[in-house]
């Protein structure tokens, strides 16, 4: 599609406003700058206006106009995403949620929560605590990200590898089609067999099929406790070897988080970081959490886990003593990614292989590092094989439309599909990955996906070039 | 789409025959009769020749004839659905999966294994439970039904109240599509943000949109203990309350099943029924089943349930005593079905509520069955709001295509759906419940799926007329 500026007509503008109001209408170089990006490398790509709508009914108007004169449009949440997803690179317009941010019901009798997209993943965790409920998905970025975001990206976090991802929480889900009609994909239940699953496929498309302005997640007891330990290894693939060999023995650990000592190397170089030791005898550490309602039980669980570790050359376990320890560590974890950004490790990777084979995920990693001359750190969700691999390479700060950096990843992901793995585990595809779906998809699979996005948006209007061209 | 017998030439049976092998091509009375029936109502069409081959290879080369000569196509399983999926309602081809039964590998180090569909749901979990590995849903035809058509229907059964349902556990699946490609939906992860979810589209397609010839399944590790208590009470509506207080008070069992005292009545008329005390003070029953790797956590549990049902004045708490007494108690609930069934009991709906919603729809049901003069019995999953309704009616053995039934099942949707559920939690949509998709979906839900129908099967050959016309 070309760029297409000047289909956004003077009346076009004067539709958006009166159906936005005027001052949620943007059109200065300061808005469309800071709409230009969201965390996607160093890329930025400016829309030619930005709309913030407060009701589904007038994102439905802008986009029957939209539609009708073929104007690309751009949905955003919180501008937390990692692949370019919410990046407006056809121009046009951007559609931001931030103003459908209301909680809209806590049903305590039948454990859901019915949310607008825009509020905050942890102010809608914090909510539904309070009534000791439970939303397990927590991506790193939870005290900024939108949870319309999340079941844009399906997106995981650290407990994914006990509770599942965005994906196991969403029952019902409020969609405005890219042709304007507003829809229901499912019901408030916790079983359907009827008719096709709608809903699953609007989690992770990535705003192309439609916007979402509701929607319907299942809630779980909240757990009452957990315990927290830190584990070093002395080797790196020995310490990805442990992380099945706990699953082998029997335990689903809440969390089950690496991080190579050279990404703490980083970050401790930044600030000050008590909570993770860093030194020479240490390549990795493993942060594993178990919860559940019972203390005794759970320290039983920890010290099994533990016996485990011990086959595995860990070094001395930290248990975290209370929650403040606790908080350090989580907070150190879900840091990480921002301070490497900072230090220059801007191009971000997020495989998923069977678990079992991280330590040649690893390997390999190493492997192509020496080759391709580039410093590589990662960390992440091991015990779901989700390891988030950042490169540093000079001179190289984006990966999109950059040949050298294209050998690079086309060699990664290509290890990764050998594997059995895939090329996104949480972050999704997005503007920077798609032209790499050729090696985790045949044409026919491709085929599909481009002829279900025709079913929703037969003008191609809604996030166009994204996941695919 | 009409009847369309003479589209089956001698030259395409021929080239059938040389596909599958003469003695895998059945055309014979006694065959075409055994595959007109599954467990619908008591409703047969026979297809013109069934076909059972053996690979993927096969069915892709059956499927390429079958579209480029416009003939239909029936999946089959087992053939213990209740909503008609397997029935050859068109003549045409049955493809039976029977011969593709072999589970192919149980990968311990991923906690994985991968199958053809052709294999029987209680083979498959014995063999991996032999490696403490645990698949957890478990349909009350466990014994009989194919893991396939567990993927087709997206398949529950007593366990979901805990650990999810069918797609909650498909990773990955091998699929020929009506046009003959065979293409796998996703990868071997737990997690994937990789494109469109075409393995969850597939999930629940009730046979669609492409035969789905090998699945890969996550496994979790096997809890090593359970307890199962009996519960009765005096008053259906209590027994509900009961369900949604559980879960409320914080916990979640391994199963949470409901059934009405009718139901057991039938049941004790006709087999000797010690299992369940069958009185006058009883409306229902709950089984409550609690499942971990501790014992003393797991009564400590179930006495903290009981406590909570004290207050919905539950009559004496029955806890079986040994593995006898807990298979005794399973045994009777598995059977119910189809011991009501042989009772008269032969049309079924599969209703699904939000679970609080649960004393409305009992309520609801007796006040239809009086208005109407039929007799209905409930049982099911209510810890999932998901509640089997079986009906008799004097000289109505079906409800499809019967104007009385229809007026019926439209009333009990239609409530349904104004309590917040859908018309079918785990059985599907099939043929019978076809006529009925208006009352959960508005018009523009139903051409989308309608056309999704499209990209994977241009030529309609695949199970058309299942779901929607």
């Amino acid at each position: 599609m070309e760029h297409l500026p000047n289909r956004i007509t003077a009346d076009l503008i004067e539709s958006f406003k009166s159906i936005v109001g005027n001052e949620y209408f943007f059109a200065d170089d300061e808005s469309l700058l800071r709409y230009s990006r969201d965390e996607t490398e160093t890329l930025s790509f400016k829309p030619h206006v930005v709309l913030k709508p407060a009701t589904s009914q007038e994102i439905s108007a802008v986009l029957k106009i939209c539609n009708e004169h073929q104007v690309p449009v751009t949905p955003r949440g919180a501008g937390t995403g990692l692949t370019g997803g919410a990046l407006p690179h056809l121009g046009g317009v951007v559609i931001s949620t931030e103003r459908l941010n209301k909680i809209l019901d806590i049903d305590e009798r039948n454990l859901q929560v019915t949310t607008e997209p825009g509020v905050i993943t942890e102010v809608l965790q914090r909510a539904v605590a309070e009534k000791s409920l439970f939303y397990p998905p927590d991506p790193a970025s939870k005290g900024s990200c939108f949870i319309g975001g999340n079941i844009s990206e399906n997106s995981g976090g650290p407990r994914a590898v006990k509770y599942g991802v965005v994906k196991d929480y969403v029952l019902n889900l409020e969609v405005v089609l890219p042709t304007g009609e507003i829809i229901w994909t499912g019901a408030n239940v916790l079983k359907n067999a009827t008719g096709y699953n709608i809903t699953q496929l609007v989690v992770g498309s990535e705003g192309t099929l439609g916007i979402v302005t509701k929607i319907v997640l299942r809630l779980i007891p909240l757990p009452k406790y957990d315990v927290l330990m830190l584990a070093p290894f002395a080797n790196l693939e020995k310490a990805c070897e442990a992380v099945s060999a706990i699953f082998r023995a029997g335990y689903t650990p809440s969390a089950l988080e690496l991080m190579e000592i050279n990404a703490l190397k980083v970050v401790s170089s930044m600030i000050d970081n008590h909570a993770m030791p860093v030194n020479d005898h240490t390549e990795a550490h493993l942060l594993i959490e178990v919860d559940g309602n019972d203390t005794d039980v759970l320290l039983k669980e920890m010290e099994q886990i533990a016996g485990v570790l011990e086959h595995f050359e860990a070094g001395e376990l930290l248990l975290a003593e209370d929650a403040q320890q606790k908080e350090e560590l989580w907070k150190l974890r879900r840091k990480v990614a921002e301070y490497v950004k900072l230090a220059g490790y801007t191009i971000e990777e997020d495989a998923v292989v069977p678990r079992a084979e991280l330590p040649k995920l690893i390997r390999g990693l190493k492997v192509l590092g020496r080759q391709h001359d580039f410093d590589a750190v990662a960390y992440g969700h091991a015990g779901d094989g989700n390891l988030h691999i950042r490169i540093k390479k000079e001179g190289v700060p984006n990966s999109y439309q950059n040949p050298e950096m294209d050998t690079i990843v086309r060699e990664l992901f290509a290890l990764i599909k050998q594997l059995g793995g895939t090329i996104s585990g949480e972050h999704g595809i997005g503007l920077i990955q798609k032209g790499f779906m050729d090696i985790v998809f045949e044409e026919r699979q491709l085929q599909i996906m481009r002829e279900i996005k025709k079913v929703f948006d037969p003008n191609n209007i809604l996030n166009a070039g994204k996941i695919f061209d």
